[in-house]
């Protein structure tokens, strides 16, 4: 069958390329995961041409993958089975925003940055906040969050209702724009995380929220992770209603010094910021301050405007490029688990050891409120003796947390690289998950070699 | 089959009965909806005991009803097909308070109060709280909320992890003691609301919080419903961190004002509670009585002290019961819908129109921050104008919510009640969640006849 003349009749043209280059941009994501190329690249423009694209997909059981920019980090986007990409590229406008009800309804194509630019005009803001500019696609099917999740939760907890194409070509839309109800089954949260291996949302009602009146940032440096995380805690446990909460080890601040010949003390140091009024926030900030220095901090800067915030949190915000141009000919592994939070300095202080002891370089840091970190390592995806031990010490962190009663992953999510934990993370739970595949995708047309292997 | 025979031979003896009064107490909840008596009424003490039961229970095809406390307003336990009624009364340890990781494991039959009472102690607290003091399992399995919601969320955002025996007595734990996890489907959310089809709980993990600093609590008068609403409205966007946000109507107060003998202006009244340190919430008290003023409220009240709140507070906790023994002899049916925050005030002043219009006695009140209220109807079930007219009224607020893009039930669960409403809510998506509820329950002995219905 010729794939690309049959999806070119289902829609335009144009819509539907198997074009080298395109593929090829197609074939992987932002890590060190081998490519595949799919076998066509299509740009659905509406609800309308995704059903007709799985209807067909459905019919001759061909697979297909659903793309956002390809910045997830475990090897979601590749198409394994080759088969029919879609890329939501074209899917990208902004539905429609309800300030009154703190809500936004999007295409799933839109990124972090264009909402948050058109949100700014109702003084509203969507505070989940992935490194990278993320689609609101790629980040529903992630289950994605980052610094800011400690106040505002994760991208689960923003979903309001989805509009999902399901394998065989019909649409459901679980969900609604009430803030909460106890009416069936909770299907969003079911689909949010599912990494396009159940179905394809094709549009996103999304909660906002209002642009705080003030925002305070500060950075304090530690003599060591413990004390710095015992710092953490202190301040969550004092009801501080802090927005962010970031450990950066002394390794990283290293890196960060060595490449933009910068001066911060080589420490383990904590970004923070808080959200909320300005008398609030100088009462929060002194008393983060005080329990700051109970550990050892002596050095607690903090500063409003947006500049100089800005400056106060370069270090934290530099660190990956630190690496990534500071040590070239090598790309970045970056591992994702997720502890409770009384695990925290242990499993940070196991990272640190491990890296210490390795060959490669790299650092930890991590969003700690959540008890969420990543070690970033240095590896040539060629050298052998590097992915190895780039996988020995990933193995070791995930053994650590689950151990731990934590995560395989705190938020990348599954992919392929996390699908070997799923068992011994899920034991029985894993069969259901399995059973609800089934049920939805008896094919297993969509993304399929995701979230399960072969066991 | 002699069922409780057999059942005594599975667990102990004194742990089953077919004893009338007990069956009684178990062929009701608090509602309206027609009793039913279960055959017989087991008391598991231990996820094992449950599993024989399940185990049993699906070999025979015989029907299981799990039961907490009986507070649910939908007919959510009766026990349609008789069967076992499985009551939690017995499995009421908390079994691992972690205050370092703000995160509790209990057993299903613990109650909001016992756990608040041990909580205390560790300086934390559950905030989740209906009306009634019901169990953490009837609370997961209906995704009950309340009053603190709009601050702390609903169930669903408490619940970390379950242990689950499913129909054929598979024991199965999702979910874990990590704040987030983006690793597999997030099976926790399905079950929370299941109203017990899907699953039994036999323990849960929650999240606690940090007892605030310092609480604030308010009261306000306003001319009418849309500025009371208008200020609710402000007072959340300026970003204001209210944890209790509550509109009770004038009628309401004009009964509790009749049977205490009170003075309250009869207005729609706001009650507002605030939570953080005492800098940031006086600022917040002025800037949310500044923006009250704005709506014609001249009368914003706030205190601090524990008992001074209480009594500001008077009015709202007493509502119910104003109601119940100030009009004897009659029942109450409680509404309970939840619409966008826009629709809000449109659809508490068309529930307040019903009312008035209506020969019922009865009020309007809610938990407003989330869109969700409730009309409250004094009823006599055996008199047939009552139910037509109080059945008339409930389904034209559900019309109207579901108009404006709301759900039918915002927080009591669909039961027996709700289900006639299901498919024009949720419309293709029900057939997913019939589909899962077949995969998991294929025999159909979850507490059959709730959630779905003959189509
Ligand atoms: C430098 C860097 C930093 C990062 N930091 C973080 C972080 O802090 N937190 C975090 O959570 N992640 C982080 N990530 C990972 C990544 O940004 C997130 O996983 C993000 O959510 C992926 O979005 P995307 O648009 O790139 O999706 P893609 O990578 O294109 O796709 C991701 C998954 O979503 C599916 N998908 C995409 N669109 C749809 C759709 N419409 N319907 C159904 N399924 C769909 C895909 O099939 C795939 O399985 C980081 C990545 C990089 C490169
Ligand atoms: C005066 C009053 C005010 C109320 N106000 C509110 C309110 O503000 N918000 C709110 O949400 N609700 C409210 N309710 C309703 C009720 O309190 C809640 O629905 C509560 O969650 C029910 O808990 P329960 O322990 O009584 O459960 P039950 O009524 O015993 O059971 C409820 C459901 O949970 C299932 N279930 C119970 N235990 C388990 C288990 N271990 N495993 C699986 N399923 C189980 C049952 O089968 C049933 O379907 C109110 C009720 C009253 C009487």
């Amino acid at each position: 069958m010729d794939l690309k003349a049959e999806l070119q009749q289902c829609l335009r043209k144009d819509q539907v390329t198997d074009n080298e280059t395109v593929r090829e941009r197609h074939s992987r994501d932002e890590s060190y995961h081998t490519a595949r190329l799919p076998d066509v690249v299509v740009f659905p423009e509406s609800r309308e041409d995704v059903v007709r694209v799985m209807r067909f997909a459905h019919r001759h059981g061909i697979s297909v993958v659903p793309f956002g920019v390809g910045s997830s980090l475990e090897g979601h986007v590749i198409p394994l089975k080759g088969g029919i990409t879609l890329d939501f590229e074209r899917m990208n406008r902004i539905l429609e925003i309800r300030p009154d009800d703190f809500q936004v309804r999007v295409e799933p194509g839109v990124t972090r940055s264009q909402l948050n630019r058109e949100l700014k005009k109702y003084g509203l803001f969507y505070p989940v906040d992935p490194g990278a500019d993320a689609t609101v696609g790629g980040m529903a099917a992630t289950n994605a969050s980052g610094t800011t999740s400690v106040r505002y939760g994760v991208t689960r907890d923003q979903v309001l209702e989805l509009e999902v194409v399901l394998a065989d070509g019909k649409v459901i839309r679980p969900g609604g724009s009430a803030v909460k109800s106890s009416s069936g089954y909770h299907l969003p949260g079911l689909f949010v995380g599912s990494e396009g291996t159940l179905g394809i949302f094709t549009e996103i009602r999304l909660k906002v929220h209002g642009i705080p009146e003030e925002v305070l940032a500060a950075r304090a440096s530690f003599p060591g992770i413990a004390p710095a995380v015992r710092a953490a805690r202190a301040i969550q446990s004092a009801g501080i209603p802090v927005a962010r909460m970031e450990l950066v080890d002394a390794r990283a601040i290293r890196q960060v010094n060595r490449h933009f010949q910068t001066h911060y003390p080589e420490q383990a140091t904590l970004f923070l910021e808080f959200h909320g009024n300005e008398a609030g926030l100088q009462r929060d900030a002194s008393f983060a301050e005080e329990l700051s220095s109970d550990e050892g901090c002596d050095d607690f800067l903090f500063e409003t405007g947006s500049n100089a915030r800005a400056r106060l949190w370069e270090a934290r915000h530099h660190l990956v490029y630190a690496f990534l141009h500071g040590i070239p000919g090598k790309k970045q592994m970056v591992t994702d688990v997720c502890v409770p939070l009384s695990a925290l300095s242990d499993s940070l202080e196991h990272a640190c050891r491990l890296i210490e002891a390795s060959h490669l370089t790299g650092a930890v840091f991590g969003h700690i409120g959540d008890g969420n970190y990543h070690a970033l390592l240095m590896i040539d995806p060629q050298d052998r003796a590097d992915m190895e031990e780039a996988a020995r010490i990933n193995a070791a962190l995930v053994d650590h947390a689950l151990d731990h009663g934590g995560t395989c992953t705190g938020e990348h999510g599954v992919g392929s690289g996390k699908i070997r934990y799923q068992r011994r993370e899920h034991e029985e739970a894993l069969d259901v998950m399995r059973g609800i595949k089934q049920l939805l995708d008896p094919k297993g047309i969509l993304n399929p070699g995701k979230i399960f292997g072969e066991e």
